[in-house]
């Protein structure tokens, strides 16, 4: 049966998930959302759909979901009204950037027996999949050990970072999440849990950043109850493009996730031997990662399977980013 | 303005373009013509056409262009009747498998003064168009050797082989028009032309071929007019995969295009150091060309510029399969 | 002028030294001393040398230098003794397991006014000696941020480690050293030094290691004082081999180290494409590197230049360990 | 016991196999050879060795071997006479540029009842001599296709090309017998030969070599009598160094084998990411080749054992370079 959604927030972000619900099977995209009347109305006009508002939109019965693609901060509102009108839930991360209002959230989508999923887009990326997949299949043994980098082409404007709830909270979550769905996943194991967490940065990049204030470039460890470490190392900046890998040593070998490029082309001259940069950024890198995260929350709704990257998963992975905050701060080793 | 399509065929690859036309902005794909009629409807259900036939795509005057994805015995007869009817053609290849009857094809095309595109996707594959946009832009400087290998995942059926033309002029013909495009096309040179080919092959995947007869895996050396040269080398099987590479030598480098594969996983153990296999077959390896070739002769038919891949294109390369077919039959070069 | 040697130690370090040794033009090894009579005399037959003792060595006026290749916790004394007697000095890392004792070993060897080397062999790897030149010709910009993977391919007998110091002076010692090499020197910038450092680790590999008391894979970080930060992962087990990787993330670029491979074969076939595994451990790996090494020693003791590891490196390495270890016993952020 | 050799020839490649013998453990260098004075008395120095002449070497009973690395047209006629003294042979390619000469060769050694090896080193490339292991060993199941890709890094003096023989007897006999070694050596299954060979070729890097005349570019077609196919591409300029590879398909998979490169460092910037080029040429690219196979000729006469390179492969090799100049020559495909 088809599903009717609608898209809150016609932004960089709200545009890939509208035209992604577009051209799923079995959804049926009506209503776009946004502030500025002329982003809603060109990407409405795009996609077949109309414009409206959220109120609307939460009052018509034949609406079953709707896709927060709006700003962070309207992120714990919208979930409430939704949750309150029973819509089943697409949030984008995060759930808000602060903890205890992402923990009422989920309070509040479970009072209401409504389904939410939150966009970790990476965890649908067809390379961490596999090796995610390899992982639990016990291709590598336990795992032990993760490396993750993960280095943006270059740092937003300071007038971002002002709202972004610094490096660990805007950036940093993703690989938080990572390292949860990586160390922590129950793989017939009983899964595990961050024990103690350090972090450290600094500002290398850009020296306003310093007075947003924020950091950009940061290394985060963690140290699982199994005694499993987990290395993250991060930068605003890479002029190499898009850097997004990670490994996991198992005690039977190693998974790598290398960079994607956009062509396989070499080229050898009396220099040297070059092959592509990495894709340049979220958008090309993650393509396929945001349609397959919209397919599987589509197929969930139709099945009632639980969803890979749930609200609890948010929540998770924001206290993660909190602790790192707090270590930052205070220098120390943070206890979780 | 839209521009009205109807596809001619609803099998495997007339399925790739009728999708793809159906996502394209200024294409409003209308109908969906086949002999079996259930392929025709769910193909059209799916996509929002109707299901017609080409004698009434082609008296439908608001019909623009016909996309020929039906059996190649076909092809030659519904180009004359869409030149005819003055539609706009995009056809798969081959043109016809014979010579003559592709040149009178190219001649009723020219005589109706429509577009005609032939479908050499490998041109608008990202990793082959970057690596021949690097050569015309002089990045390795003036070609001298082209390497290329195209090998399959497996044979088809026999009973496929035996109105198949051959292996030259089935599964050749787009290395041919590799060759063509890579060492012969002007770039700012005067461009350059087969002058002497010699093939050769064998039976060694399946020795049933050999009573079709065709033979399995073959070698091919073309020598220009200019003395470059030109090595393909083909099999009906690789083990590993779809192999889709080839490599040109200039004056001042080398550029390699690599095969594709589905993640970037690497996995390391007591054994080796693994990757992925290449992309299984063509639909997998080329998705991304199909889509842009399709973009590109929509494009060409809004804006009036020349196809990058013309009905002369297609009678060239099937040139060249005859003379690789005649070369093997003769166990001597030929001259072009 | 030809340079007469003597080499401490007829074990695997020792028989690489003295191989390298008797090899080099400018050189005569004229002695191997070690308490195995027959480890002496049989590498002294196959190299041309003679049996002696540290006694007879230090005594003898025409040796110049002496490699000591013997046991930890003999390198203090023999490079005390070896400076009274006015011989120059070639010591494999560590200079010693306690930082005041190196440290004494440093002073010993200045008041002498002898030259000393420390066998640091990982900055003569060609690989990495070529990425910190481009470093440090700023091909990559400023140094930022440094990941060092350095995973050996299974532990070492718990008896062995008992004796060994701890993982992080036996052998993150080297990983510290690669840190100052790379993130610390002079490159035209002044050079850095490490300001705080945080380690943690657990026994995952082998619980037996934790009766040594010890671990078996550990992380640490290390920021400086210009705000530049590393990260080190190492485990005592990587099934695939041994895997000694770094990379530096600059203002401008990145650069990476590599594994090396045996040979350079990939096979492909129906389950994957297969790389060779890297050099099993470090008598392959660092081959080239312990040549080199040694030429650069007798070069040094040619032409006067100083070395590129000297006994100020190896006290400095050695702080680095015990800082790690210290930061490892109280679960907290060590400031040097 | 000890054998004793000479080397006649200190050039570039005697220097070579000089070095390399004076290391082996069980031989004594003891002659050096040339008919420069200097040349054979530096390189008799450095190695410990004294200058002597041919007549000398071969009158003294106490040499076992000798070393051609003589100007290819004094091959022959050593090689008689070093047969008639009853010393063994190891001979650099080619035995001669003539197929008939070369044969009175392989004959002569016959009747004198000595061990003769011919230098085609790339038999002992750990890379390639891994490959030919594998597929030995049926990793890939039947051989069925080889490409083999060689190319210099730049064309020697016109004057060096005047008495090469031409690009097939000078260059590609080392691909012909890559060739045979590959797709001809009895795995368990018989073994196979040429049955037809077709060159062409052009000149594209230097004018003045169509003058010697010779060419600089060719390729060679060869199917075998078991219907295996082969073809080889070279050039005489590959502006990014040497280029040596083959790749063989079999019924199973597919073994390739890379191009070593001097270091494991990748860069990655604002324009793309980039590895070493290749070796540069085949002093670098086979140094440990050089080394392993005076190993093996030296292992081969204490064990008795055949050697791996037998003056009939020297033979074969050039048989087929000589069918190649013909195919060149008369535009035609020669039955062998």
């Amino acid at each position: 049966m088809m599903k009717n959604a609608a898209v809150f927030g016609a932004g960089r972000i709200g545009r890939i998930h509208a035209t992604n619900a577009a051209a799923l099977p079995g959804v049926s995209l009506r209503f776009i959302c946004d502030p500025v009347p002329d982003a809603a109305a060109s990407l409405a006009h795009a996609l077949g759909a109309q414009v409206s508002t959220p109120e609307a939109v939460l009052a018509d019965a034949s609406i079953d979901a709707v896709l927060i693609a709006s700003p962070t901060d309207t992120h714990s509102d919208l979930i409430h009204r939704a949750a309150a009108a029973g819509k089943h839930i697409f949030c984008e991360k995060p759930v808000d950037l602060s903890v205890p209002r992402a923990m009422d959230c989920a309070a509040a989508i479970k009072a209401a027996g409504v389904a939410c999923m939150i966009g970790f887009q990476r965890r649908f990326d067809p390379t961490f999949a596999e090796a995610q997949a390899r992982l639990a299949r016990g291709e590598i043994g336990a795992p032990e050990m993760l490396v993750v980098t993960s280095r943006d082409p270059g740092a937003p404007p300071t007038q971002y970072l002002k709202g972004s709830g610094g490096i660990f909270r805007d950036m940093l979550i993703h690989d938080f999440d990572i390292f949860r769905w990586i160390l922590c996943s129950d793989i017939g194991d009983g899964g595990d849990a961050a024990e103690t967490l350090y972090a450290t940065g600094s500002v290398l990049v850009d020296p306003e950043i310093a007075q947003v204030p924020d950091i950009d470039c940061s290394v985060v460890t963690i140290r699982t109850r199994k005694g499993r470490l987990c290395q993250i190392n991060t930068s605003r900046r890479a002029a190499y493009g898009y850097d997004q890998r990670f490994e996991v040593l198992g005690s039977k070998g190693l998974l790598q996730c290398g960079n994607h490029r956009p062509t396989e082309v070499v080229q050898s001259d009396a220099a040297n031997v070059r092959a592509d940069k990495p894709e340049h950024f979220f958008l090309q890198r993650y393509r396929e990662a945001y349609r397959l995260e919209l397919a599987h929350f589509f197929e969930g709704l139709h099945s009632g399977a639980a969803f890979r990257t749930s609200v609890a998963d948010g929540v998770e992975a924001q206290t993660l980013a909190d602790a790192a905050a707090q270590s930052l701060a205070s220098g120390k080793v943070v206890a979780l």
